[in-house]
């Protein structure tokens, strides 16, 4: 047999093990694993990785707020951004605001994504107002549409559910077999905190992470986690930044609850004294959760290598540090009108890879599973995507583990203005990245049009297979 | 590119997912995956699962006791009746003996497997004696010869190591790379129980259960792991029968410690009540530990689910109930001098497809993991065993899913004489066992011949890699 | 020294010990404890108990409910009985309810309870609508008045705070020295459970159990305890009805935290199936949380020995079985619409002495801490009411040991009409309760006339001495 | 009635309240706690504390361990020691080695004892030696002679007992009622730590900590509570000295086992540091457990306050820095036979009263529990000892709560010849303390003679009574 595309010699990484095989592509697909494939292109991939392409289960882009922001970066910036950093595929939200439909949200999302991706997509569908057309006529609709993932917030007045809209949407998504997904905090005490904050005239950026204490995440998580228990029902909670949160998901799921964590780059890498700047300076690192400190990255490592977390994202989240973004209520606006969010969908992957497996934390199967094949099977799109299997897409991201480079914004290729992880050095890095079989990224020239990446339709969540 | 084999057109099952393909053998090796594959021997797999074979990494097969018993099985039956049971691969024991050197055992258990066993072996290295020399000269001799884990008793007067040996040997295998694995229940407590019983008289089989309180398991895990604290070396539980010991296994995981657990098939499907048969019956059930009860079950499931086993074993440990096995001692002998063990080499798999596949508790990526991939892992033998990949060893199981059976002594062709799981039924049977791309067993038929199996060298252990 | 009154030749227990010895009473207060103690009047106790008379902090009397209804029990009913019971003092409720001030509320329970009640007396303030008014006023205006703790629910539409109230109470308390005490239940879950329930048409009184799920205290307890935490103000947990809860309680305890339990008879002597009842029988045994389960009563019985609880309190909440009312809703009202609540503040003492010290679960100092000391410890009333110390007011139960007796409610001398304990065997009877050195019974006679009692100001909480 | 001595006018406190109260003493016994009670001695206590005198309950005195050496202090050193302390009671260790019958020990304690102590006194039995004779003859004779409590150790080659032995003495224990104590670290552990100490040359004071890691600590502790449980028979580990074997204790309470715990000052204020000094100055420091770090200390505050720790005990171990001491095999002398342990019976109570009680960690009656009234429950004294009640011993000492002193040498009355607690400020000191009603040391003085202690039989262990 030919193949359209060859890539030839490298050490083929998979969430189980590691292997030299030639990979062989015909019409977008892995047609074979192999040695000696031939075919009428040819990838040389000798000395480097061949992984199944990250997939980015977290990220902000084309996304409007309730409160009128814009995200920096639409479905073309992002996913080229996406795209260099390793990544072949990406679940961003469809934001559902009060009083929109459901419908109409993912109609909105799929105009904004369709003709403009890079990558592959889907949403996760984030419900806000969960009404009763909308609990027995449109999530079933989405559903059916292949949105099988829903999102619900615990905090942000005009995101929220209460107690019990939570627990309609999880025994919907439950009969339907789609997964929940939580922001967890909890409101009051962010709102107790932030009012004495505000009463006492501390508004500088800083003053974020003291108003979302890490208490109010432990008591969402576990609310949570009491809620899912309720209807027997699978739920992941995104972002994790405490220990506290961290140690209720490993709890939950040693005792067999289908309790799935995720957290991100920044509580690794970045702590609360990065907001510690002049002026706004701080408010380039506001993100909810609010960024931790030394001891907490340290036990989310921990987690990370005990499996408490399947996914590692960016929660991307770009907003300028000018009027478009940040400063969009004046450059001494308090903390509490201020954008919350940070870029980082180009740098998760190379800093994952350097300061896990580089360190010595991952082995490279532990980083496929965390990078991409676990978001597949909690996001319903494994085996097409997240792994090198015959009949997958050829979704493939080709590492070489010795190059060596440094995170600016300069090379992030968003439209964010600014990198968090701004100078962080990195050894490995993504040179080539195939999406269906095609390069869209290759030794740092984009080849992939805007419109290449089509919409994902994807599988009921199914914790036992 | 022409195949000696190709495995056509099953479903793939790998530790991460499932997926159709042809598998394309050359000089006993995998040598593609892909679709359309032609070779000058075809077998059809359509319909069917196409795994790695199972790895069977504890096993007592021509294992003499320090009291002078010998196992019913020797490498030839013991490796067919693993062969028949879906397995390619088997670990068991060389038991070092006090006296005797590490490497006149390693070369006496040379010479019962060469040119006996019709799959490829390895040994876990018993040690009951680690002098000076032992620990010097004899372990590092035994690690280059590819002999990555050695085991420790904590009971059996004849077998067991104190505290500070424990430290010693761990402190040698951390130093080299070796996995140790540990027997673990309390000697005192054993001794202490077993007094008591026989000053009442109570010698019956049965008592052998109460004579091996889960205390003494609970105890004896908690002290290994300390130990394994101390030093920071890797530590593999086998044969974890409680939930008390579990739990430590998990919270020490949980902790970011390299600990390990297995569980057994005998400890998920039979209770201690099986002792309690009239005569000496009950001694086809003597194991140590115990077998325990109902509860225990569905606890040691979880434990499964959640991640704390990373194998599950058929501790086979063969013995007749006759005078060359059980009943050395005579019709009437007390539970103390009966041997302990029970056959389960060629039931493991069988039984733990059926009740957790098709029982709904395990993915199929979850069978493969417990069964094949894991060892293969902890063992030093991955890529080689344990996994479909490109260069790996083509030791493949092909199963039925939909065949039924009726696990009987007449079908496991060890020389037991007899089943634990004796009238078990189970859907689900490996029908094809391929060793290196050379059929072993197909539907029912023997074809490898002893010594068809090859000693393996094994890899160090390494958590990270 | 000549004293009023003598209790000769009784056990005395305390907290901490047993003794032989006499009380010499004057003016009310213990003036003596010796040997050879003569009085004016004296009680032969010889071979009786003498214990502090208990405190009964948890009744709901002369309480209107929010909807309207008003407990069947006034201050001199609900005091009698418990006088009976062998208490000496009552700390029932002085609910606000939304749009009332604390004040207004104060002065009402106030008239209601001067001269009626025949013990001595203080109220929890419930606080319902925590305005800026009542939080900056009120709130030190009603602890300056001696009421130092505060009581919030988590459920109930018409009594519940949100959680930035609760922080805003608990916040309050603190600063002042008061206690917060919670009802725990999360309101959400309760609703969604409900609507379920009555959406299938399930309204029988037994479905109130199923209504209030056991997650919906555990999570209303660990997010209280989470506030509580926030704000590092101590927090009681009151009836306390399941393993998870108690358990929180007790990890935060052994956290070092100021967190506290209350567990009530009814979840140590009855269970849910007591609501399987005919008809509306079953609303006799309707209380919230709801009774539980048998292997719960074992499990609340070892966390009473664990220290976890330091009150175990009636929730004394009469309603008769009639239209004023359990059937003011018509004699087939919902579960939803039916007065939550049971009697049995008589029943409470006989029964954790009989089940407690009678069956060797609890030493008599145990029950003594349990039943008064530790209220009055919490509570502020320490050591003027719940020991037998020089200076403390002559509060004193004598009980004898041997006495049997059959709860019912023909000797409960309540206005409930009927008790959820009727036929439940006791050994050990309070004889005679002295309230400040006056009787109040003997011997099955009332002593005392309404007005006897007296309002208690209280001290501030004061876990540290 | 008049009495003989009158305690005026102070401010009593007891395990679990404070009142003011004149105490009447009469014929050695409490007679009376009243107001206004005469005398013909009086003793002023205005200001002042009046409390039940301490119980020393872990102290070596008079003891010559396996190896030969001597306890610098003799009945009558020790006890005036513990006197000056704040001490009304002592219970030394009576050792039996090996070869030593168990009767022939307590014989020949009496005689070092009787006529020696100016404090009433019992002995807790070393057990090292548990032959047939032993537990069948003479530990029930010991139980008969008042001797209720037994202590175990799990390390020292000369004291040991194994598993099986550790059973049997508890086993016996439970089926009299005494109570097992034991010292709890892993020998193989410690001996394995030493030998690669030794081996590298590593031998001065401070390495002493190095070869008895936390894990022996916490790997016996968790043996020892198994087999108590094995048993289900009380269990009191002595001087807890790690978070983690802290932990399990407290686990085990809350689980509802009966084990207890102590601590002891040295955990508290010290640590490994101190033994870090030049030559064999850091001998001083020297005791097994060895001294921990400031972490620990906080996380041991904790427990206290937790009620993790029944008992804050000295074990007091007072060896000289001279030749009949520390310095017994030179100067030079490698830690391994350097005598353990440190002198401290004096400064017990003036630290734990100044750190607790003054830094606002303990309450006065929380001070009172942990220094007399629990030890005397534990140890079957209560009521005798431990509590101001009527009938009691007149064990009381009278304490300057604002008096301030310098701990030092100078002023411990010890023949330790120093302290390892100098220079460590105190607020709160015993003034006078009074034994059956005599004074031993008042204002400074020594007032009681060696032999006014008496040897007190003592109850079985009764931990529901
Ligand atoms: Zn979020
Ligand atoms: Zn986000
Ligand atoms: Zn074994
Ligand atoms: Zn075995
Ligand atoms: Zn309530
Ligand atoms: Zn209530
Ligand atoms: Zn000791
Ligand atoms: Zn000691």
């Amino acid at each position: 047999m030919s193949f359209d595309l060859v890539v030839k010699g490298g050490t083929c990484v998979t969430a189980s093990e590691m292997f030299e095989a030639d990979i062989g592509i015909k019409d977008g697909r892995i047609a074979a694993l192999g040695e000696g494939l031939n075919g009428e292109d040819v990838i040389d991939a000798r000395g480097n990785l061949v992984m199944p392409g990250g997939i980015e289960a977290h990220a902000h882009i084309a996304q409007n707020s309730a409160t009128g922001g814009m995200t920096a970066d639409d479905y073309t910036s992002g996913s080229i951004s996406a795209a260099y950093g390793g990544n072949t595929c990406i679940i961003p939200f469809a934001a559902q605001h009060r009083g929109m439909g459901v419908t109409e949200t993912l109609d909105l999302y799929d105009s904004r994504a369709q003709g403009a991706s890079v990558l592959d997509y889907s949403y996760h569908l984030i419900v806000s107002d969960p009404t009763e057309k909308v609990l027995t006529q449109e999530l079933p609709a989405a559903f059916k549409r292949g949105i099988t993932s829903f999102k619900l917030f615990m905090t942000y007045d005009k995101m929220l559910v209460n107690d019990a809209q939570f627990l309609d949407v999880l025994s919907v998504a439950k009969e339907h077999g789609a997964l929940t997904m939580v922001h967890a905090e909890n409101a009051g005490m962010i709102k107790w905190m932030t009012d004495r904050l505000l009463a006492r005239g501390l508004t500088a950026p800083k003053y974020h992470a003291l108003s979302h204490p890490a208490l109010a995440e432990e008591e969402a998580i576990h609310r949570a986690i009491c809620m899912a228990k309720l209807v027997d029902a699978p739920l992941l909670i995104v972002h994790v930044s405490t220990p506290e949160g961290a140690a209720l998901v490993q709890n939950a799921r040693d005792a067999g609850a289908k309790i799935y964590g995720e957290t991100c780059p920044q509580y690794l890498f970045l702590t609360h004294e990065d907001m510690d700047k002049p002026g706004m300076d701080g408010a380039a690192f506001m993100c909810s959760p609010p960024l931790r400190d030394k001891a907490t990255q340290d036990v989310l490592w921990q987690h990370i290598q005990a499996g408490t977390f399947d996914v590692v994202s960016s929660d991307h989240s770009p907003y300028r540090m000018d009027e478009t973004g940040k400063l969009a209520n004046g450059p001494d606006a308090p903390f509490t009108v201020i954008a919350n969010g940070m870029p980082g969908i180009g740098a998760r992957l190379p800093l994952l890879f350097s300061e896990g497996v580089g360190k010595g934390r991952l082995t490279m199967p532990d980083f496929v599973a965390l990078s991409s094949t676990n978001a597949a099977r909690l996001y319903g799109l494994l085996p097409q995507k997240g792994t090198l299997a015959i009949g997958a897409d050829a979704d493939i991201a080709i590492w070489d583990p010795a190059a060596k480079g440094v995170i600016s914004t300069n090379n992030q290729h968003d439209n964010a203005g600014y990198s968090p992880f701004e100078g962080w050095k990195v050894t490995g890095l993504p040179i080539t990245t195939l999406s269906r079989g095609t390069r869209v990224v290759d030794r740092g020239q984009l080849y992939a049009k805007a419109g290449h990446g089509q919409f994902l339709p994807r599988a009921k969540f199914d914790a036992t297979g």
